[in-house]
């Protein structure tokens, strides 16, 4: 990585083999140390630290250990609050599929969660590239103008992008095939259950893939000839959702007969709210979530919802990063699959109005 | 860390002074890229590197790099499946607290999920103290016989559990006081809503923490006279609360008026398998989950549960640690609230039979 020459020294001075034979093991078992690759006893290792020490072994090991050696981990920053995994779920599901890949490998996930503030994310990158402290990163959720992808490049920190960059860059990135596909499916079955008035709850329109996912609601819904009824714009939180339902539900004729949220929390939170209301789902109202996270299947209703293949998402983007290290060990990997609409109870026929 | 002495060299060869010349930079950059410490820019570093190469300076610094420097990040090993945060949300809220304690010392967390596999867990510990891969270690979930404390201590890797030990250790860690106030508040609060028939779901009684709680449940329920009226011994999931409710609708002159589940995930499952038995909650069925994450206030009926101050936990068992890494940024830190109710819809008076 480093453009210096290094090779046997010529000075007289000592070399990997008289440190090996001074510590008593073996050239590779050194190496090994010197390399940070484990499978090395503490009491080895200490033996071989003490015969380098005393040969005033090697001059340039430790530019070795810094630049060289593989740390058998990966990288994730992600710039939003430390309540991350809990607020939005979806992430656990990415880790998840991240840390299936990585686990055989004995690689681990080492996990920065920044908050907002975008130095704190340049300062977390740079860290991770110039201490040396991962072998590559992941990133998730391409921003409208995002500077992660110049900085890693200028850090030459090997990255995969989870989703679309947000404009044409050599970045390798993962995603499903077919993006719109979910969302035209979750249109097409309210259309056939006679829903015409259909809201739209998104998420916050600085993110790359709800302005996406937005305007394939739009296109959609203006192919069945129709416009949205209300859109709102949230924070992907269940309280944006709550409000959204209430400012909604009145005036009654004006109402929507479904309702699209942007993730499964807000659906959830957005029936819960309804069923306040005196709405029954899906009598009264359909909702519709997205990603498929496993609470979709814990309540009551069922939550009707938009199926992302997260997990394998995950998996990908880190085989891929491990494809990208040259790391053998990681086979290959089945794309994810194009998101799918997964009915299940919180859908119906239009009420009778 | 290690034993062998170091200082000035002696030898005529080449110091860190002469490296700070050649690389045109201050001793103190130089000793900053040595050791790991950051705030030094790519072009500088390698600069750095390149003269320390040339000058085939210094015989120690390998040793320095490997056993010397701090890595700014804390390791969680943890012994289950890649779909942890997912299954067992608990974790991402402890993972919460964790890193809400890191991110303003810009330390991340080095996460290996590893499997239920004993050896991979070993194997993970191992690497991560013998390649200085962390500062130090956050353990969970004390286990029967658990290992891993006489493991940290043989690889002289500072740790702090999260939780209990499961017999007297001086490994350091950090607890709620009072963990039994929740439960007892819980069974106080049903048999004053006149419940006789309390079932308790449980998970895996391999952990020290599960035990405990069935205990605490036996022990409350006796002071007021009474015996569960069942207990199940699930593993945390839903599918286990589905089927635990299953088993205990029949016959109907047996059914428990009141189940403790322990944990929030099964509370929930098991309101929905009950509604679909025909059983409303509460009227028909009291519930009442364990942990308390934002998922029982999502649903429907919210969930009546025992919140426990997880996010708290983990932040404590972080500052901890890095006190122990004796880390001066880190500041006083609240203690974790001990366990209590947190009643909310799930929960009403015992059905007329």
């Amino acid at each position: 990585m480093a453009g210096t020459a290094r090779g046997r020294k010529s000075s007289g001075k000592a070399t990997i083999t008289d440190v090996a034979a001074v510590a008593g093991v073996s050239v590779a078992a050194v190496s090994k140390v010197i390399n940070g690759k484990g499978g090395i006893s503490e009491p080895t290792r200490q033996r071989v630290l003490a015969a380098a020490d005393k040969l005033q072994w090697s001059p340039s090991a430790a530019a070795v250990a810094l630049r060289g050696a593989r740390t058998r981990a990966l990288g994730m920053v992600v710039g939003r609050g430390a309540d991350l995994l809990t607020a939005d779920p979806h992430f656990a599901l990415l880790i998840s599929g991240v840390e299936s890949e990585l686990a055989p490998l004995d690689y681990g996930l080492l996990l920065h969660i920044v908050g907002e503030e975008p130095e704190a994310e340049v300062r977390a990158y740079r860290r991770l590239a110039e201490e040396r402290r991962v072998d590559g990163v992941i990133l998730t959720e391409s921003r409208i103008g995002d500077p992660r992808f110049d900085l890693v490049r200028r850090l030459r920190l090997p990255a995969v992008l989870v989703g679309r960059p947000w404009q044409e860059d050599p970045i390798p990135h993962v995603q499903a095939a077919g993006q719109d596909a979910g969302l035209r499916e979750a249109i097409g079955h309210l259309v056939e259950l006679g829903h015409r008035r259909i809201a739209y709850v998104s998420g916050p329109e600085d993110k790359v893939h709800t302005t996406f996912r937005r305007k394939v609601v739009e296109s959609c819904l203006s192919e069945h000839g129709l416009r949205p009824s209300h859109v709102v714009v949230g924070e992907f939180t269940a309280q944006d959702a709550t409000a959204a339902v209430g400012r909604m539900a009145e005036p009654a004729d004006d109402r929507p007969t479904a309702i699209l949220f942007g993730n499964d929390t807000m659906a959830v939170a957005g029936i819960n709210a309804a069923r306040r209301l005196g709405l029954d789902v899906p009598r009264d109202l359909s909702v519709i979530g997205y990603d498929d996270l496993p609470l979709g299947e814990l309540v009551y209703p069922r939550l009707t919802t938009v199926n992302q293949d997260i997990e394998q998402l995950g998996r990908a983007a880190a085989n891929e990063l491990l494809g990208l290290l040259e790391e053998s060990g990681a086979g290959p990997v089945a794309a994810p699959r194009p998101p799918r609409l997964v009915v299940r109870e919180s859908t119906g026929p239009v009420p009778a109005s």
